[in-house]
């Protein structure tokens, strides 16, 4: 299987940790795909029209797309119910979660475009503040989630560690570690974890 | 359950197909919903932080977002399998065409946004025309899909009868119908469903 990725996505490095704790690690051929708005990449485009990462290939040709649903792909993969409850209550928490915190991550994403990629005269700032604040009033509510922060392992805790690294990445001086504390110790314990660890993005 | 939902949103119309084909339509309760970007919505922003549409409350008060898991936890509750196949390969393709259609979206309310709320001297020509490009080619690559157009109804074919609906509401001069016309028949037979007759957005 083929996994067009960039170190840098946060959606990509979701599939990575997923991957690394599934086992299926070494089942992933890497393809480096640099993804950016306003510039084509017409090869990636017939992979995934809507041009985002990743993207993962069966190797019967098929595509399979989005971050979630590979994600749901590799856990059938691996004997199903590993990162995603199968039944129950749990299962619709944990689903709800991960949709939320990728709400977070897409918002997080339009900040950056918003603050680096469009051209500085054409800003608008109550766009990038109304996206900061979805981020940002995410974050307060998995802060005041003891469940969420403290079930087993799981997409949407994989999802937060995202979240929360993509702000260290590309938003180092938001303070989100002096506001929300106990987001700050689920950080901490999250990086005991290997596959956490090397999938960090590397330094901006 | 209440449903968070405007009228105009496509994310929401794809659960109201949903709840009606799937029968439970009546055990909905639609609670009218205005989210813009760069509006506050404080009350919704406590439902759903990242403060889009749609979001299901259950009599219980657990909240469930996004479109497609709420779409998944009402086709379990209608017995399951209903509108996403519940194994085998067409469980990942229709689930992975879903993710396309909703990054086409997605794509769509971008270029919505930049072209009808954003100021006009802040608009940025490359961002609009790569998100268009990006809705453009995905319609490109269902064109060209014979066997998702004509396969059993699915969450899927929801969604492109939501994205076909949306570029008849916001973009009416696109041309879609022109360039694409096995799309075109098969919104015409789509047309066939009361779901999704009486679910089309309002004038606009």
């Amino acid at each position: 299987m083929k996994l067009s990725f960039s170190p840098a996505s946060p959606f990509a490095r979701k599939v990575r940790i997923a991957a690394i704790e599934l086992g299926l690690i070494d089942r992933l051929e890497f393809v480096p795909t640099a993804v950016s708005p306003g510039q084509p990449n017409e090869a990636y485009s017939r992979v995934n029209p809507v041009k985002k990462l990743p993207a993962l290939t069966l190797d019967d040709g098929e595509v399979i797309v989005d971050s979630y649903v590979i994600v749901e792909y590799l856990d059938e993969l691996a004997g199903g119910g590993k990162l995603i409850p199968s039944s129950g209550a749990a299962k619709w928490r944990v689903k709800s979660d991960h949709s939320m915190l990728q709400g977070m991550l897409d918002s997080m994403l339009l900040c950056r475009y918003e603050k680096l990629v469009r051209p500085d005269n054409l800003r608008w700032p109550a766009w990038y503040d109304d996206h900061w604040h979805r981020a940002w009033a995410g974050m307060a509510r998995f802060e005041a989630d003891g469940e969420a922060l403290s079930r087993p392992f799981d997409i949407s805790q994989i999802a937060l560690v995202c979240v929360l690294g993509y702000a260290d990445f590309r938003f180092p001086d938001c303070g989100w570690r002096q506001t929300y504390p106990r987001l700050e110790a689920f950080a901490n314990k999250m990086m005991q974890r290997e596959s956490v660890r090397i999938s960090m993005p590397p330094p901006a």
